[in-house]
């Protein structure tokens, strides 16, 4: 038993505790309060398991799940960036939160977590395309299951979720993009949605 | 594409959503909120990820991720349960919430994560004990890292959290077990958790 390495492990695992606090912006069903990035992410996780059958076939399932649970810890120091708002530095931002973060754990979890993240921000593996496409799912349905407040009080209109979304799920998940698309224009026609 | 089989799916999903208000008795690290369900399965998911290598050798780790994340979903309808209060009728409670929840899959889903979930409170196989033990480490860590707040205003005692833990944990991570007691009995000494 290597009790330093285990040290190390503990201590990431105590600085992930911080993800819970960063707020997004779409809020629970309930619209009760607004979500956090962990229960998105473990939203996100239970979507690959219950809609893993629209993935392309023979995928490693697994690994996306991985990757749905740390794809937002960078978030920790990076802060949530919304979608249909100004994106600045996210980039660099999340690069140097991945560079302080990650490292808290030994050499060989720090790559393999890496590895992870950056598989699904380069988003060029079908892996990663699928964890894209989920990701952009479940905002929308509680976006859509909430009459589109959150949409409503941030001023976004039906063209900006068309184009920051739709792409995103054909290239991912060609399965459910059709489905997701009639949900949204459904949401466009009950006004959830301005046009 | 079978569009009832995606809608049970997504109904599933959305009611997934109730369990982000299940709170839990332990607090954060920052000790400014309660957790909830879904935060806890989420941090026990990464502990999966990242103590892995303290598991048995040989043991179906997706699997493990995967009990983690459903461990809890019946608390949407049973409530969380203290661990050092009153047990009452839970499992009683939680099998009927297993059948409203889980029954909203389609058919060979409900099996398939009823199964997960049966093998997760039976404890039997290796893989659900090394789940369970995880599942004391989380609590055990907020607890600790919090200095005791929670212990402290629930009237817990250490014969308590030796009792409900230590066997559990070394049933299922031994690798983890020693190292988690001197952790507790470090918090008994600075008096997180009083005799």
């Amino acid at each position: 038993m290597d009790e330093s390495r285990l040290t190390r492990q503990i201590n990431f695992l105590l600085e992930l505790d911080k993800l819970k606090h960063v707020l997004r912006q779409s809020i629970l069903l309930d619209a009760s309060r607004r979500e956090n990035d962990v229960e998105h992410s473990w939203h996100l996780a239970m979507m690959v398991m219950v809609l893993g059958e629209y993935a392309p076939a023979g995928i490693d399932l697994p690994r996306v799940m991985q990757m749905a649970l740390v794809h937002d810890i960078v978030e920790i120091d990076a802060g949530d960036t919304f979608i249909y708002g100004e994106q600045g530095d996210k980039a660099e931002r999340e690069r140097r939160a991945a560079d302080r973060i990650f490292t808290l754990l030994p050499p060989d979890q720090t790559a393999e977590i890496r590895a992870l993240w950056e598989e699904f921000e380069a988003g060029t593996t079908l892996k990663a395309r699928f964890a894209k496409a989920l990701d952009r799912v479940e905002p929308l349905l509680l976006n859509i299951y909430t009459q589109g407040k959150m949409w409503r009080e941030k001023g976004v209109i039906a063209e900006q979720v068309r184009s920051k979304n739709y792409a995103t799920l054909a290239a991912g998940a060609p399965a459910l993009a059709d489905y997701m698309r009639r949900l949204v224009e459904l949401a466009v026609e009950k006004g959830y949605l301005p046009e």
